[in-house]
C-alpha cells in the first residue's frame, strides 16, 4: 500500500492512501500517519481494504491538494552511513582517518521538521557548501529495546526516499569534535509517498532496497547508484539503534548516501563524493556546491518503471 | 512561576502550576506543557494569575498524584558541553586529542522519552559503564533560524535540571566515528519542576545558572560544582543551534556536565570525571561505574535554600 500526508494547515497534516499513479486518494482510517504507525497492526485490514478500493479505480482525484512529507515531523530520525564506497571515497579524498568500528555508523538528526517533495529549501549561505545526499529510509512501528536484527525486520512498516541536505563547509568541523552534526545537518526532505516493502517485489531483499536512486542537478543526471550495496540492512540498523533505547512508532532510519563501488559508471548521489573523485584523480575539485536557484530532483522506479515515492524536486533558496 | 506535568496515562501528561513547596497544584490553562510553550506569550497573564493564586494559598494538594518529566517527550533535545574543566579533564585523563573549535560543543540526543524524577532507569548491562551527568537546561519557545545570541535570551522560557545518563564503555567508540552518540546516550531524566528564570534571582546571569548542582550516589555526596563556569551561556547555545535550522517550541538545550576548575574541592557531577582525576593523580581509576540497585540523587537549591526543581532521585535497574 501507498500512504501520504496532505497539507491541511496542521503540523501533522492528513493521512491518505494513494493510488499507484499517485493521482487518486482515499482518506486514511486515522487522522495522521503517526497515529497509523502507533496502531499499525489493528489498522492493517482497513488499510488493505482502502488500497484495494484504490486499485479498482476508487477514491477521489488529488486535484489541487498538495503532499507534505509522509511524517511532517517525527519523534526520531536516525541516519546511517551504510554504503562503504561512500566512506572510503571521503576518507581517501579528504585524508580523513579511517573509522575503526565494526558497528553501523549512525547519527541522530533533527526530526521536528521534514520538508515535502516540492518545498523550496532555505539555507542561510552558499558559503556553507550546500550539498544533497540521496538516501533510502524506513519507518518503524514501536520497537522494544534490545530487539534482534532478525526480529527488527517485522518492525519495518514503510519505505521512504530522503534527501539529507548537508553543509560541507561545516560538516568536517563538527565531525572532528566527535559530537556529530548539528549545524551541518539541517532539515531533510522526504518524497511524498511512503510504501510498504511488498511493493518493491524482489528489490526488497535482506533489508536492502536494490534499486537505482536517480539524482538530477538542474536537469542533468548526476548519479544513479543502486541501494543494494549497504554493508548493513535496515533491520541491522534498527537493532543497532535499539541496543540501549526503545524506538517510538514513527522512527525514521536512513541508509546514508546511496553509493556504489563503481562510482565512475553510476555517479554519485551527493556532490561531495564527486568532488572526492576529482581530487583522487589528481586534480582540484571541479564540481561546485549548490547555488541559490538550482534544483535537485531524486526518484526511484520499481516494477514496470513505476515512480515509487512520487516527486522529490526542490529549489534551493536563501533563508 | 513553576510548571510541572502530572502522569495521566497519556504520552504528554497534564500541565499544572506548582506551589513554591511543590505540594499544591493548579490545572494549567492548556492541557500540556508543549501547548503552553507554543502559545507562551498569549498565556502569560493567565499563567501569572495562577502562580499568584498558588502563592496566596490556593490550588489543591498534590496528594498521591505523581509528576512526569516536564516534557515527557519533546521535538528536540540538544546537549551542549559548555564546561571547559570537564572537557580538559577528560582529554588529560583519557589521552583524547584536543577538540579544536571555538564554537560550542553540541550533540542531538533522543527526545522521544524523558524519564521522571522518580522513575527507575533501565539499562541492558552494567558492562556498558553506566554513569550519570548532572546538568542544567533550558526550554525555548519557537526560535527563528539565524537568531542572534542577544535575541535568543528572550526565547529562554523555562529552566530545568537534567540527568543525562551515559554509557562510558560505548561513548568513546561512538565519539571516534565523528557521528556523535546513539547507543551511549539513552533516555535522559528531568527533575519534575520547570521554573521561569526570574525565580533564580541573581543566580540567573548572562545566560548561566550560578548555583551548585548537588549529586549523591547511594546517599553519599558525590559533587556540588557550580553552574557559573559555562564557557557559553544558554543564549549562545541557542544561537549556535539555530544557525541553520529553526527550533520548535519545546526545544530543550542542556549545559553539559556541570564541572568546575576546582574539582578537587567541589567534586564532580559524573563518575567519569572523578575516574579521570584518579588517573591523572597517577593511579588506576578507583571509582566504579554504577551497579544495578544503586540510586542517584541530584538537586539544586535557590534563594532561602528552596528546592528549585523538585526531586530527581532514581534507581538503576536491569532492562
Amino acid at each position: 500500500m501507498r500512504l501520504a500526508t496532505l497539507h491541511d494547515g496542521s503540523p501533522d497534516g492528513r493521512l491518505v492512501l494513494v493510488s499507484d499513479d499517485h493521482a487518486r486518494i482515499l482518506p486514511g482510517p486515522v487522522a495522521t500517519l503517526q497515529q497509523a504507525l502507533e496502531q499499525w497492526n489493528a489498522l492493517q485490514a482497513t488499510l488493505a481494504a482502502g488500497a484495494d478500493q484504490l486499485a479498482s479505480g476508487g477514491g477521489e482525484p488529488l486535484g489541487d491538494r498538495t503532499f507534505a512529507a509522509p511524517l511532517p515531523r517525527a519523534w526520531q530520525w536516525l541516519d546511517g552511513s551504510a554504503f562503504p564506497s561512500h566512506g572510503a571515497m571521503m576518507q581517501k579524498a579528504f585524508h580523513l582517518p579511517p573509522i575503526e568500528t565494526d558497528l553501523p555508523l549512525m547519527y541522530q538528526g533533527m526530526s521536528h521538521q521534514f520538508l515535502s517533495g516540492t518545498d523550496d529549501v532555505p539555507f542561510p549561505s552558499e558559503a556553507d557548501g550546500i550539498d544533497f545526499e540521496g538516501e533510502f529510509g524506513i519507518i518503524t512501528d514501536a520497537v522494544p529495546m534490545g530487539v534482534s536484527a532478525a526480529d527488527a525486520m517485522s518492525h519495518i512498516k514503510l519505505v521512504v526516499q530522503i534527501n539529507d541536505w548537508s553543509l560541507r563547509a561545516i560538516a568536517p568541523i563538527e565531525m572532528k569534535t566527535g559530537f556529530g552534526w548539528v549545524q551541518a545537518k539541517p532539515c531533510c526532505s522526504v518524497a511524498p509517498v511512503a510504501i510498504t516493502p511488498d511493493l518493491l517485489g524482489a528489490a526488497w531483499s535482506n533489508g536492502r532496497i536494490s534499486l537505482p536512486l536517480r539524482v538530477w542537478r538542474d536537469g542533468a543526471l548526476f548519479g544513479e547508484p543502486n541501494g543494494s550495496e549497504m554493508a548493513f540492512g535496515f533491520h541491522e540498523l534498527i537493532a543497532h539503534a535499539a541496543r540501549t533505547r526503545s524506538l517510538p512508532a514513527g522512527t525514521i532510519i536512513g541508509s546514508g548516501t546511496v553509493s556504489n563501488d563503481d562510482q565512475a559508471t553510476v555517479g554519485s548521489t551527493c556532490i561531495s563524493e564527486r568532488r572526492g573523485a576529482e581530487i583522487v584523480a589528481g586534480g582540484n575539485p571541479q564540481t561546485p556546491f549548490l547555488r541559490f536557484g538550482e534544483t535537485v530532483r531524486m526518484e526511484a522506479r520499481g516494477i514496470d518503471d513505476v515512480l515509487l515515492f512520487g516527486i522529490l524536486e526542490q529549489r534551493i533558496v536563501q533563508a
